[in-house]
């Protein structure tokens, strides 16, 4: 795995959540980020949505807050996924036909922001366009429409495209986070962290010379 | 790995919260738990405070709800962790000081509840006499606390015990899930939610004939 030395001088990151939102997904990597931030590295994370809302309910049924609106000087957003495979509005399927998600999503990409996907998250991307030609993954009942879309398919649990980066279902979010770590604030940091949640991280592929 | 047959025709479980737990120990085991009942499991989870909240706080301070009033008759409580090397009073430390968690789970154990602990959630277990002369698991940074304490430390993922089970830190609080899973409702099951949520199971220790 690739990994250089930390060009934040304090890294923003959002998760950008929305009702419906699988719960594992977006809490991986909140976990991931709030270990680092306790155990000294200079990051933030929040939960973030589009529009003001009190909390956010997850595909579970859990209320989840605070939230706050996502701002746009984010250095790192990641979208959780959360049911694909359904005609339920809540869900990362309605974000993807609702659109707003996506169109928020291409802006924050052309302003320099690094869009991180979780599980059917990735196909909030692929509906903005962001992984066109490019290589990405999803959950696995999402990767025929990932193919489709126009994505070139990695069947890995992590995919870094540098400015893209996307990953596998639910748990593969841990992976995800800790990999967003190691590449901005080194292997110690990630190693910390994975030790901390008693957690054995998985391969990654990396694509682009970063 | 063992397994039996279903015992339960229906099974109750709820996860016991409380203000500092560590977000991961309580929602991975919910999300494990509510990925089973949409399967098609018999299986309910909620999460529950010993008295009357609206919402916890998270030792990574998001406010999760709802909650509920833990009942008397649940089959199975998940006891989460949450900050042991702290003198913050919310905490799993400071639950531990206060004795009234320890004191509930003594009652459950005494009324035939399945108690399981994710993390520091153990030492809770081991406050209320639970773990003494009996083979237990908590994360690393709390297991000098738990041998002291009485119980036969066991560094496993996860130790089952019968109706004690124990799971070492944060991340193991899915494979404890996994596990229990895999025990009431068998390995189809198991193996539905784990592939549901890519994630690869770790060995368990099974210590006591079931």
């Amino acid at each position: 795995m690739m990994t250089y030395d930390n060009p934040y001088t304090h890294m923003e990151c959002g998760i950008l959540v929305y009702d419906g939102f699988d719960d594992l997904d977006a809490l991986g990597p909140f976990e991931v980020f709030s270990h680092a931030r306790k155990q000294g590295a200079n990051i933030d994370v929040g939960l973030y949505t589009l529009d003001e809302q009190d909390h956010v309910v997850t595909s579970h049924g859990l209320r989840i807050g605070p939230v706050e609106v996502l701002p746009e000087n984010l250095d790192l957003v990641v979208v959780p996924g959360g049911g694909w495979s359904t005609t339920d509005q809540e869900s990362a399927r309605g974000e993807a036909k609702r659109g707003t998600i996506p169109d928020a999503l291409g802006r924050l990409a052309t302003h320099g922001t690094v869009i991180a996907s979780v599980c059917t998250g990735g196909m909030l991307l692929a509906e903005a366009g962001l992984t066109d030609d490019r290589p990405a993954i999803t959950h696995h009942s999402a990767i025929d429409d990932l193919r489709t879309s126009g994505a070139d398919v990695v069947e890995a649990r992590v995919v870094d495209d540098g400015d893209i980066v996307t990953a596998g279902g639910i748990t593969a979010g841990i992976d995800l986070a800790l990999h967003l770590l190691e590449r901005e604030f080194g292997t110690d940091t990630a190693q910390s962290v994975a030790t901390t949640m008693e957690y054995e991280p998985a391969d990654v592929v990396v694509t682009k010379e970063l």
